[in-house]
C-alpha cells in the first residue's frame, strides 16, 4: 500500500464522541457527521469512521461515496455496514473486535454472581429496611453454555472457567478440548445441550442460524432453574416467548443487556419482573472504551497513511440473518 | 480415646436446625436446648453442639457443666465460647472452619463485581424503568487488599486473584510469596498497605489488634475511589466513623454482611447509602450450608465415640480482644 498523506475522515457519530478524537487531525482532514448529514460529507472521503452504525445508515449515503477506501467500525462487528454494495466494493472494513471481550466477559461473571447470591433481591430488601436471612447458590461447579465461539465467547468462556465453573461451548462446529471453552457442540445439538445448563449465555453473532435461537423450543429444553444471559444481538431471542417462560417459571432468570429494538417500550412487563435484570448495551462499557476505540482507529489510520497492513480487517460476507 | 457409646448431646440451637440433625440420635442421646435452658441440660451432658453460640451464652450455664468433655460450634471460629473457664478446663473444643471458605469467597467476588459494574444502580434505575447508559469498571487489574491470612481470607484472596485482580493479605506477620494471597504485610504496616487498595476485604479474626482497625485513621489513608467489604466481624470496623467517611466521600463504598450489633437499627443511615450494600450475616450461607453444618458435627460425634481424632480442633487461646 502507497503512502498517503492526510487523507479526508468522514467521522460518522454523535455527542458521545471523547476529545481524544481531535487526535485524529494530526493524521487526516476530518469531518464530523450525523447519520443524516453523512451523504454530504462522504464525497471527496477516503475512510469512514463508524462510531455508530445502525444498520442501514449506509444505504442512503452510498452512490456520494465516490472516494472511499476503507471503512472501520466502533462496534465488535461489522454487520450493521455490510451491505451489498459495500461487499461488493474493493473497500477494505476493519472493526474493533477484541476490545470488548474481557470487560463482557467480567460483566457476565458479575451477572452470573448477582443471580447466584440474590444481589438485586438484597438492593430491594435494603430499600425496604428489611433484614431478612436468604440462602445463596454456589457459583463453582454449576454449569454455563456459552453460544458464541468468537473473541468474546472465548473470553467469557476463560472467566467463568476461572471462578470454578464447567463450561461448554456452542458453536457452529464441534471441538472437543478447546482451550477456551472445554467442549464446543455443534448448533444442531443446541437442544441437547441446554438441558444440562445453569446459565446460559448468548454471545453468538446473529446470523440465519442464530436469529431466534432462544425460542419456545429451546426454553423448554432449559432447567427450571436455569438463567439466561445476552450479551450477543437482541434478536437472538424470542422476546415475547421469553416473557412468556418467565412468567410460567420455564425458567428462573434472565439478565438481558441487548433487545432488538434497542431498549424494552414503557409497557414491557420485563421493568418490573422480579428476576430480570436489564441493562442499556453496556456490557463492554468500561472507564475509558471511547478512547480505547479512538486510540484503535488512530492506531489504524497511521497504518493506513503509512501504508502498512490495517489491524482488525473483517472477512466481507454477507450477514446470513 | 476410648470407645464411647451413646453420650448425652446438647444442642444448642433454634428453629432453624435442620432435618437432618436427626442422624445425631444414631449416635447419641440428644437433648435440645434453647440458650435459656442450657444450664437445666448441660448437667450430665458430655457434649454441646453449639448451633448458634452469642457470646456470653456459656456464663451462666457453665457451673453446671459438671460431665462435658467437648464443645462443637457450629461457626467458622469458636471465639464466642472461649471463656476463661472453658480455656482452663481441659474440654475440648471444635470448629466448622473450612465449609465457609468458598461461599464466602465467591459471595466476596460477587460484592466486587457488583461495585464495579454498579449492580444495585442498575436495579434502582430498572425499577424506575429508566435506560440509562453508564460506564463501568474492571475488575482485573484492580488490586484488593485482604486483611485476614486464615482459610476464609485465603480461599478469598485464590478467588480475586482467579479473576485477574492484584492480591495483597494482612497478617500478624509479614511474608512474600504466599501461594494464596501473594505478599502478606504485617498488621504494623496496615495504613500503608490501605494506600494502594481500591478493595479493602476484612476478614480477620476479632482480637486485640483487630478490633476497630478500620477507623477514621484507616478510612483517611484510603483512596477516594476504594470500597470496603467486611464479612468478618463487624467489630473491625467503627461503624460511626465509617459512616461519616462515605458521607464525606473519604471512600466510596461499603458492602457489610456482620456488624457489631448484629443489625444496623431502622434509622441507621447505611440502609439508605447509595454506596452501601447491606447483607444480613450470609456470605457463607449457601444452599444446604445447615445439613453441611450437621454432616460435619455427625462425622466428628462418630470420632468422639470411636475414639479417633476429632476434625478442626481449636487451639484454646483467650480472644486478645
Amino acid at each position: 500500500m502507497r503512502q498517503r498523506s492526510h487523507p479526508i475522515v468522514v467521522v460518522l457519530g454523535g455527542p458521545d464522541l471523547p476529545p481524544s478524537i481531535q487526535a485524529i487531525k494530526e493524521r487526516a482532514v476530518v469531518r464530523i457527521a450525523s447519520p443524516d448529514r453523512l451523504q454530504d460529507e462522504l464525497p471527496g472521503s477516503e475512510v469512514l469512521f463508524a462510531w455508530r452504525a445502525r444498520p442501514g445508515v449506509l444505504d442512503p449515503a452510498w452512490a456520494k461515496a465516490d472516494a472511499l477506501r476503507w471503512i472501520h467500525t466502533a462496534a465488535a462487528g461489522a454487520g450493521a455496514l455490510l451491505t451489498p454494495e459495500v461487499i461488493a466494493s474493493d473497500v477494505l472494513v476493519t472493526s474493533s473486535r477484541g476490545l470488548f471481550d474481557e470487560p463482557i466477559a467480567e460483566y457476565v461473571l458479575g451477572l452470573i454472581l448477582a443471580f447466584a447470591k440474590d444481589l438485586p433481591g438484597r438492593v430491594r430488601l435494603q430499600e425496604r429496611r428489611t433484614w431478612q436471612h436468604r440462602e445463596t447458590e454456589r457459583v463453582a461447579g454449576r454449569s454455563a453454555l456459552v453460544a458464541g465461539t468468537g473473541s468474546i465467547g472465548r473470553a467469557i468462556g476463560r472467566k467463568l472457567r476461572a471462578a470454578g465453573m464447567v463450561v461448554t461451548g456452542v458453536g457452529r462446529v464441534g471441538l472437543v478440548g478447546d482451550p477456551d471453552l472445554g467442549e464446543i457442540v455443534p448448533m444442531d445439538r443446541w437442544l441437547d445441550a441446554l438441558r444440562f445448563a445453569d446459565y446460559v449465555v448468548l454471545a453468538a453473532p446473529l446470523t440465519g442460524d442464530t436469529r431466534g435461537m432462544l425460542d419456545n423450543r429451546a426454553l423448554s429444553a432449559m432447567k427450571p432453574t436455569a438463567r439466561v444471559i445476552n450479551i450477543g444481538r437482541g434478536g437472538l431471542i424470542v422476546l415475547d416467548e421469553l416473557v412468556r417462560a418467565l412468567r410460567g417459571g420455564v425458567i428462573a432468570g434472565a439478565a438481558l443487556d441487548v433487545f432488538a429494538d434497542e431498549q424494552p417500550d414503557d409497557g414491557s412487563p420485563l421493568w418490573t419482573m422480579p428476576h430480570v435484570l436489564i441493562s442499556p448495551h453496556m456490557s463492554g462499557q468500561v472507564v475509558g472504551w471511547r478512547d480505547e476505540l479512538v486510540a484503535l482507529f488512530v492506531d489504524n489510520l497511521s497504518r493506513y497513511v503509512e501504508g502498512r497492513e490495517l489491524r482488525n480487517p473483517v472477512e466481507k460476507k454477507p450477514p446470513t440473518g
